[in-house]
């Protein structure tokens, strides 16, 4: 058999084939992708990604200590969020299939369809509709953009499966008044889901960075689970996402028999799966620690300040001060601007409802980039007639 | 900011923990993993995989290079299992979510939520029950071990929303009568999905190999949808599958729109996904075209005959002729042999219900392998009183 004779000619060309095609992509790197809720891994996790690539945590029981580092990180995951002896978690690709999961677990446990989601929640729940056939409730928001809680009991019926709140919103970066859910779901016995995907690394670091600080996780009684992405603030590799529940039986809800590997049972959507990317993001854990993250969230925040700054300098105005590292920058031609930038190799993104453009200050973007990034929005802004 | 200053030694430190952890893996290099419908990713594909995996294809105007890479391979896709002109398809992350997928769009179209699968089908179909309110009608198996396609029409409701036949099954790598079932379809405009995530990449060159071959894709009218999975029979990494559907304008009953992201809308389960699988995917194509794989199929198929005589010359019977390269060996207790290989560092399938343990002839098992394997099967069975 001649399959493992690498014919590295070929291989060469193919790979610069690749390289060729990559020629056409933005990258992370250079730091011109301003407006996206992923940025560049930190470098240990490329590192650890490929040592793992080849297992497969779907079949856990041929990989024993994988499936370990795959413990650790959920442990960490849960101690971030304040869980209690009694919680469990599953390891996910993302903020959408912790939502999905989320969802299906509050489905089996009430045996109801409707989940009660503020206006403000990410699209996935217009997927979870069909996919699942749920019935969305949406709540408005508020003027300041939170879920308005008080129109959330309205809306409560004996066939709510689910209430939803948002820890960094897509748009705007906000935290609804979880708080409030968590006392409304209490006293209801609703299963609350937290959609932490964006916020879930940043939140629990606000206050060590001298930041208004709002509770959101398990620190909060009500709370039944929260969504959170490594692959998000957790600054490691995609995808990597993390679902926490409560009470770990209700992992047993979400499991089938799996009588063609090595265990009994398996929760959750996916079936294989790499474990590349949790060992990647157990071993930025590991490396940063609550210290790193706390660093970063303040050169994040540190960063907003000075684009907040510089965006008002320019003349031009926000939708509301950011609540975390995400700016929404209102502009009468949002498309405009973003067609001009792009052109120029930038992408911000586009929020059409609020009629602005987001800017999102990922781990990796620096002032110089910012400074970089000024002078290319102020000309696409005179360019579009908004300056 | 000192965020990207590594700290080498640290670094070092970490990745020794991991590697620490990793030695209670079983690998798939070792050849000792001799179970899984899963492998050791060719070569080309780690190596691609690694230059990609800062990508974010639910993203894909950002990295229109990577998206690319991904027409041309779900293009590689489309023309391996014969699909028309008018076909569309996704890239998911592995069977399980290509079930979903399909079962999706078979709901979407139909508004109904019954799907006939066989007893044979994948447990992922169990998850879909619950997860999309289905309801499985489940059809026996002939002796053959084929759905029993005179049982399927008996089935058929005004409530069905999809037929669903195997192309390669989970416990023998047995191939349902496709034909007939896309009669039935055809005839009653049922929806007919075929689950080929393990022998998608085998069947269509079955013929080169002067082996009995089976219609199962597009060439065949009343099918609507296949699934197919690269990181199994493709050589390539996980988490890498793709669902062709027939009619690309399906793929809208399951798009949402994605304000927040640079594109309109979003097609799909997951958001979020690596670009460094399907990069992966692509060079291995590449690299091997029609003719590797078909080579490899003759590899497998070899060893797969090879590894039969051995058992046969052991004294040991076989659930059925391996019609794929899936070797189920009848035993009285698989449980106990299956557990004795372990602890010699092997690991085999347990297939219960058929009492017997599965073997899976992959690309990266050789003659060597199954010799030194054979020593040890032997002796456990001896042991376990079986022999």
């Amino acid at each position: 058999m001649t399959i493992h004779q690498l014919d590295m000619q070929k291989e060469k060309e193919i790979l610069d084939e690749l390289l060729d095609f990559q020629k056409k992509d933005l990258s992370f790197k250079s730091g011109h992708i301003i407006g996206s809720m992923c940025g560049l891994p930190h470098p240990i996790a490329q590192k650890a990604y490929q040592l793992f690539l080849a297992t497969n945590l779907g079949d856990p029981n041929i990989f024993k200590g994988t499936r370990e580092i795959e413990k650790r990180f959920i442990f960490f995951i849960q101690n971030l969020l304040n869980a209690p002896p009694s919680a469990g978690g599953l390891i996910v690709s993302g903020g959408t299939e912790g939502n999905i999961t989320a969802m299906w677990v509050a489905k089996q446990l009430s045996h109801n369809q409707e989940i009660i989601i503020p206006a403000s929640a990410h699209f996935s729940f217009q997927k979870i509709a069909t996919l699942m056939d749920m019935k969305l409730k949406l709540i408005p928001l508020t003027k300041e953009f939170h879920m308005d809680a008080s129109q959330v009991k309205k809306k409560i019926s004996a066939g709510t499966a689910a209430i939803v709140g948002i820890a960094g919103s897509t748009d705007l970066g906000t935290i609804d008044q979880i708080e409030e859910l968590s006392d409304i779901c209490k006293d209801e016995h609703i299963f609350l889901h937290i959609d932490a995907a964006f916020g879930g690394f940043i939140i629990p670091f606000l206050k060590d960075a001298k930041h208004p600080s709002y509770p959101f996780d398990f620190s909060l009684e009500g709370v039944s689970s929260v969504s959170i992405d490594a692959h998000k603030m957790g600054y490691s590799a995609i995808p990597l996402g993390t679902i926490i529940l409560r009470e770990k039986e209700w992992i047993d809800e979400i499991s089938v028999r799996s009588p063609c590997i090595n265990s009994d049972t398996q929760a959750g959507i996916l079936g294989t799966r790499s474990g590349g990317p949790v060992a990647a993001g157990y071993a930025v854990t590991r490396y940063l620690g609550m210290e790193g993250y706390a660093d970063i969230v303040k050169h994040c925040l540190k960063t907003t300040k000075y684009t907040v700054s510089k965006i008002k300098e320019l003349g031009l105005s926000l939708v509301m001060d950011p609540p975390l590292n995400v700016i929404a920058v209102r502009l009468k031609n949002p498309g405009k601007v973003v067609a001009i930038l792009e052109k120029e190799g930038w992408k911000v993104n586009k929020i059409d409802h609020l009629s602005s453009i987001r800017i999102v200050c990922m781990p990796s973007i620096t002032k110089e980039i910012i400074d970089e990034f000024m002078v290319k929005l102020q000309q696409a802004c005179q360019q579009a007639g908004e300056l």
